[in-house]
């Protein structure tokens, strides 16, 4: 089918490829049009505006937006809508925020706009060769878009998880989820690194991840990186987070749901960011106060 | 290469099993002689007492203990060493403490025998088809008995950690990587179970098992459970632990390692225990002191 894309970050541009090995007559837009250069230089078609996007495009038109969620995306709704007739489809597949789905999602319905929410997973890797894709669409625009989802991902890897919003809901869940498998990981390997055994890393993750319960995905990135870095000297356990893990957090919360490993996995990646801690000097200044005991000066 | 089993369990059964299908001569034992007539019928030999197995293999001998941690296996050791000879190489296959595994191989050395330690993963289906091993031993030893290891373990499936020890230690770890894993699953099922969405868990799992960053075995065991019982119905959040979780933050603890998330998991293991808390009535008794918050009456 035809599809158009706006954002050409490492997602979206190999995104684009995928969909372009599948057949599909991609239509690719940048806001820096090097970037468009670059996908015309692989065949596809290019434009240097959403005017330009929008005319290439033939009724009703479907446009696959791939930029980094918040304001972003706001902004190029802003800008895309007056150039859209009733019935386009756009979709959002990035990493935006469900309850910011619904509200555009509402917006767009007034305007007869069709709005599609999908959560991509598997890294740059799985949008180039094969990703994951969780859907919140309405049944029969999911049925119109369904042949370029399928040809995006890996056999069975995509799902119309419902109504408009489910798509980022469950692709949220999903690295908070990630959040707590990642530091589960994390603290057996610095208990492993701190015990009196003298280990090969890189040669635990590869038996972890043969035969073994714990056996999966992140095991198999674990031991490509300590093949790189076999005691990961040349790296800090500094650790970014990018709002799915906030999120997730924010909706245990207002649902009441007790998710300890989760936030304590994103809290833990909020203390990696400090250097020294003001809750650390409180708890050494009382323990001075109370007990005498020394604390480290500055 | 020829091998003594003593414990005919679901684990140690489907070993004996499985190395017999690798052409190695296995002589069964187990405490009660059922399992031991089960065996024979497989084409086992079978050993009735530990005398009767000790006498059928040949010096220097190989045996495998698969029994349940702690008391079972001293007992058995105590047993078991009078009638072994100098040189004879016995094995723990099962989920030792390995404090305890470093304790018994001071022992045994000091009278002449070799100890190694197995820890195996990957369930009882890893058991009789190919499991997951991590071996602590010296390494002649390890040399000695590596055949059996390796056709018992799906390829690349098994590990020499190092000494003695490090084969539990790493089995340990693994378990609380485990913990943390698997909690961090629910947490994220929960999440999706009480949001305003109504989802299909089957199908969540089987799109995050395809082509997802958290793809996993785990994950495919949650589509199993999720197909079986699609809202888990029929069973209880209830949750038992078998020791190696426990032993896991012991040794965070021991060690200084901050490892919230795997001794959160068990925390709320032992939470899934209880009817009702003491602490939950010590906060709600307080609330109503100082603030006039109702408690709930028995």
């Amino acid at each position: 089918m035809q599809i158009g894309i706006i954002g050409l970050g490492r997602m979206g541009y190999n995104l684009a490829l995928n969909m372009r090995d599948h057949d599909h007559d991609v239509v690719a837009y940048n806001r820096s049009s090097n970037k468009v250069d670059l996908a015309v230089e692989e065949g596809l078609k290019g434009a240097y505006s959403l005017e330009e996007l929008v005319n290439q495009l033939e009724k009703p038109r479907v446009i696959w937006i791939m930029i980094p969620a918040g304001k972003p995306v706001d902004d190029t709704l802003d800008a895309l809508i007056p150039l859209l007739d009733q019935e386009d489809i756009i979709i959002d597949g990035g990493n935006s925020k469900y309850k910011d789905t619904l509200r555009r999602y509402e917006i767009l319905k007034k305007l007869g706009l069709n709005f599609v929410d999908v959560g991509t997973s598997g890294g740059i890797e799985g949008a180039r060769n094969g990703a994951c894709m969780m859907v919140g669409a309405h049944d029969e625009v999911f049925k119109t878009i369904e042949s370029v989802i399928k040809d995006s991902c890996v056999e069975k890897g995509y799902l119309h998880t419902g109504r408009n919003g489910s798509g980022h809901y469950v692709k949220m869940i999903h690295n908070g989820v990630e959040y707590g498998m990642l530091q589960a990981i994390a603290e057996g390997f610095e208990i492993l690194e701190k015990s009196q055994f003298d280990l090969d890393y890189k040669e635990v993750a590869r038996v972890w991840n043969h035969g073994s319960v714990i056996r999966s995905w992140l095991m198999e990135l674990m031991q490509n990186a300590f093949t790189k870095d076999p005691n990961l000297d040349e790296i800090k356990g500094v650790i970014g987070s990018s709002g799915e893990g906030l999120w997730t957090v924010e909706e245990a919360l207002e649902l009441q749901v007790p998710s300890a490993v989760i936030a304590s996995s994103l809290f833990t990646r909020f203390r990696s960011q400090q250097q020294d801690t003001f809750s650390g000097k409180v708890v050494a200044a009382l323990r001075n106060e109370f007990g005498g005991h020394k604390v480290e000066k500055k």
